[in-house]
């Protein structure tokens, strides 16, 4: 059974509903970070990278958000979640979850996480200060220009929703009013009223 | 014909070398960043995230390095630069794409490009000096950990080969000597070793 190993918050919520969308028979296992569990030896033998998502298959683990969706989404074919069979289309989806993790994702982990990137405290609050205002700007970009509607990709239903929907999630915790993206929050209306995505946030909340 | 948008010096070398590998038809675009080309309204129209690389093709333009990576193995599926038809390896290719998109490459921009995630000048010399240490700690994981020989995944030479050569040659520039992770040295010197890395490289230099 695949083993999809987590932590609250984090962009493991993407990968849960793709699980979920995908009806895979999965384990969810925390990974305690408040004692820094993500450090110790033996979850590093898992993902070396000392981070979530990671998931475990009978042939190994893999590791990275947009990897995992799509791994889910090429072992469940009947769940259609990416376009295999036509390279544009695929591409897209790519570029979009691409876009989230290399770009949107770090924006807003700038918040958060900057001690990552700089060790003088005036810096990290600098950078405090200004990510949100990244995390807008990127925002602003997908409303106006990769959220075609009704989900990202169109009329199809791909692993960029749930992605799109674990980071659009962070807005409000970063000071940022998801109205200021009317169709962001559509589709984060759209998303919540999905079966899978219901599911998961109430096993969540217990 | 596809029409790569490039600058010298980014990840676009590494989508060339694989258009190179693939046979493609292409023609390279120089974005002249240092006229800011890159923010001019028709630039812009082609990618509004003012960035290289991107590849416009007869059905649209595609963003993003592993994106752009993935379609051209897809579209070319006889130079074998991805096994499309193993889910858990594929995913295993996304992984590493996802690892120098997400965290390797920002991680050295920090250096480079701080200006992005603070205003503060002190906050952007603070980045730049710690960027090479996150850099080097990256690669010391790629040494380690993902990169089996002779090829990034091992006997097959797959997009990330072209994507490591390319963010691997940063590390010079960075302060950070290349013979300190002997396996990205070997790999290096075996990717300039291929005709289609030759050929590029060549063509950069006139």
């Amino acid at each position: 059974m695949l083993k999809l190993y987590s932590f609250p918050g984090t962009v493991t919520l993407a990968c849960q509903i793709a699980l979920e969308e995908a009806g895979a028979d999965y384990e969810l296992v925390q990974v305690d970070f408040l004692q820094n569990a993500q450090r110790q030896p033996d979850y590093l033998a898992i993902n070396p990278k000392s981070r979530v998502p990671a998931l475990a298959t009978d042939r190994g683990v893999i590791t990275e958000a947009p990897a995992i969706l799509t791994y889910i989404a090429h072992a469940y074919p009947d769940a259609h979640l990416a376009p295999f069979d036509d390279p544009f289309a695929f591409a897209q989806v790519q570029a979009f979850c691409a876009y989230l993790c290399a770009w949107v994702h770090p924006a807003a982990a700038h918040r958060h996480r900057g001690y990552r990137w700089a060790d003088d405290a005036a810096a990290i609050a600098d950078m405090r200060r200004k990510a949100p205002e990244n995390f807008a700007e990127a925002a602003q970009l997908i409303e106006d220009e990769y959220l075609a509607g009704p989900w990202v990709m169109g009329e199809a239903y791909t692993i960029c929703d749930p992605y799109l929907f674990t980071v659009a999630g962070w807005l409000p915790r970063d000071g940022i009013e998801m109205s200021r993206f009317p169709k962001i929050e559509a589709h984060f209306a759209r998303m919540r009223a999905r079966p899978a995505v219901s599911k998961v946030l109430a096993a969540a909340a217990h």
